[in-house]
């Protein structure tokens, strides 16, 4: 499915101006339906749906594993999933829509359930090159400058996934996604995004249990608090060879 | 009401690390309830308040001005308003969360009443200057990174009026509530922002009325479909003195 359509364009380039042909990145509007109901619209970048679900469903609490999923079937803009109804709290609401930049705040994450005791120290200039990685991977953004895109990562780098989406929060559920469908460990793992971190990607991460989320943008007051509270290692603004480490610098070793 | 605080962070600079003090960005969750009955938490910067609310009521159609909004009072965290009870549609849903980053697709914007005959021309060179204007004026953002802006101008640009917020819907929300609790007509005058266009803002722009739609970003393609059928000339991508006219160039003078 095409991710981009192509547009004519005016442009202007100081004093001058003319038409030439650009690519822009599409917004596809994804229905979810869970066992017959409709639970929510999420507009996205139709890539790695499959991934998109499983990722968003996790990240809201609704499934545990790929083995909550009895069945998923897409069908043009709807995807409908069959999960255990003991696992599915739906309420009798109508259904959401989140845009492309939307996230929600999930009431029920048990954050108290959360525990990171690795303490594993990854290098500092390896944080410096994920980030790095990150940035050009994204032939999308380069096209359209209209996209968000996540990255995950071992501590060696041997093992690297790279998602892009119109939406910050669905970059990052493709990645959740990719781990659940495929049974990733989230042990020695690092979490790169290209947005910045607010709480709800924050809660993202640290319910799959990832130990590092790392930025090349700005966390917010609230995000640091839980990663504090949490035990995530949680850093910003890295670009170039500079970094923020906001908390929990144990995992970082500084001196390689 | 502070919007930052201020942290301590490990800065690493190349191959050296030292402890210092940084601003980051608040999250403040306001609460609005209409009518004694919750409606929704934004996740917003604590500044200009009550144009958020405006704002936000007026994008989403549950106001037309400010006379339908009979009393509002805020306390602390929440804000009440009692709005004439005949154009609330509000239905009995749980409240909902909206969090920094989010918007929603408005069900009832009735895109059919909206028209833009307003022809009058603006010249390119002061695209150039009103997203320039936007860039310089964010104190915040340069302390912290973490916001996004808008700007709202007439075409001579003796009237400018900025806003700042967490996310880029507030900060465009603040621009409408102004307008809308100031009685200020949306005639000859240029909404920009620091943020990408998706189909949400641009559907604010059209709400509200104003003509010309400027982002330092890309926009979507439901955006430019949008922009194109409404009416409104959608510029994207204006950095320095370029720019990309998607939609209506009709009210660009490219000749000064």
């Amino acid at each position: 499915m095409n991710v981009t359509r192509t547009v004519n364009v005016i442009r202007g380039n100081e004093d001058t101006f003319y038409q030439m042909s650009d690519k822009v990145i599409k917004e596809f509007p994804l229905n979810i339906a869970i066992n017959g109901q409709e639970l929510i619209t999420l507009v996205c970048s139709p890539m790695h749906l499959d991934e998109l679900v499983a990722g968003y469903l996790s990240s809201e609490g609704l499934i545990k594993d790929k083995n909550d999923i009895h069945s998923i079937k897409f069908s043009g803009k709807s995807v409908s999933l069959t999960l255990d109804q003991s696992t599915t709290p739906i309420s009798n609401n109508s259904p959401k829509i989140v845009t492309s930049s939307s996230g929600k705040v999930s009431g029920n994450i048990d954050i108290k359930s959360i525990h990171f005791d690795e303490n594993t120290k990854v290098a500092y200039s390896s944080i410096y090159e994920i980030a790095d990685v990150l940035s050009r991977s994204s032939e999308l953004f380069k096209d359209t400058g209209g996209v968000h895109s996540a990255l995950l990562s071992n501590f060696s780098m041997d093992f690297t996934l790279f998602r892009e989406d119109i939406g910050r929060h669905n970059a990052v559920d493709k990645i959740v996604g990719f781990m659940v469908l495929n049974s990733i460990s989230p042990e020695h793992k690092i979490l790169v995004t290209s947005g910045r971190v607010s709480s709800e990607i924050l809660l993202k991460t640290a319910r799959c249990g990832i130990p590092i989320l790392v930025s090349r943008s700005a966390p917010t007051d609230l995000s640091i608090n839980l990663a504090n509270r949490l035990g995530i290692t949680l850093i910003g603004f890295v670009r170039g060879r500079r970094m923020n480490i906001y908390t929990h610098e144990r995992r970082i070793d500084i001196t390689n």
